[in-house]
């Protein structure tokens, strides 16, 4: 199975309201990019919190109702979120986060929304040109693309929207 | 935060219908064990499958929908689930399982049962007084438990029964 792969290469084609996820159990941040004439525009953003002293499945169904919400609420046309890493350091971490994400991509696909994934190499090298990329070298990048005067915070919004436009500048080329 | 937690003790005091879970994306066993005078009876089981050439998140759906419906149609108490495994040599496939536990956790919760999460060898031990037990052995005690002439088959549905009965066995002085 390829994790990269998508539900519908039709579906792909017209793409114009990107729902970015920046998953995470404590914490899901979300960001809605929309295309314009003038390129990407960050449309609406936001945090899923999950009850912290919440069980695992009550908290990975606050993430995914959440998601069920903004889905609900902006009928993205697809959802790009980023994909999980493994670290040996921090199993644990990992198996959390699935758990989350295996709540938000049920949401989806529940929702019609097709969802493709990117590592967050990918997604540095695509916004700043390097997989190495820092996080204050992502917020300036994306700064620079919204022509922001400040970073755009909180900062799990400008991962889920780095996310999107990750997907919006992969896909350009043949779309707009 | 303890995965073992429950979602309320007092949800914990008097079930009679427990829904074991072996999670997996390709098929998720279950098994609904029934309390009854003569003691545990597995009065149903089966088998969740997800399309194989399927994209990641219309598998998790698949898995998340069928838990959905079992849990419609058998109203059980409170739901058993094997907790995921962490192995350095295959951490793909933790990460993999945890997304369809996600999913199983959210429609869980959606429907109102209560969960509980027990390691594998937490199953082994209360099932045959191992930790370390072979699977022929743990198919042999829920064979002698249920009193059948053969092992119970599929494994998923044995794996599932196990993880129910597991906690029936762990509750059963207070309750029964």
């Amino acid at each position: 199975m390829n994790l990269n792969s998508t539900t519908d290469d039709e579906e792909l084609t017209t793409p114009t309201r990107f729902l970015g996820i920046d998953p995470g159990l404590n914490r899901t941040g979300y960001a809605l990019l929309e295309h314009s004439l003038k390129g990407p525009v960050l449309c609406e953003g936001g945090i899923i919190r999950s009850t912290q002293d919440g069980n695992l499945a009550s908290r990975v169904h606050e993430i995914g109702s959440g998601i069920r919400e903004v889905i609900e609420e902006f009928r993205p046309d697809i959802m790009v979120i980023e994909q999980v890493f493994t670290t040996p350091k921090f199993p644990k971490s990992s198996i959390i986060m699935a758990h989350a994400r295996g709540a938000i991509l049920y949401a989806a696909h529940d929702g019609g929304v097709p969802v493709v994934h990117y590592t967050p190499t990918q997604i540095k090298r695509l916004i700043t040109g390097s997989g190495r990329a820092s996080k204050e070298q992502m917020q300036h990048a994306i700064k620079t693309e919204l022509g922001l005067k400040t970073i755009l915070e909180p900062n799990d919004v400008a991962d889920a929207f780095a996310a999107a436009l990750c997907h919006y500048h992969t896909i350009r080329v043949t779309c707009f």
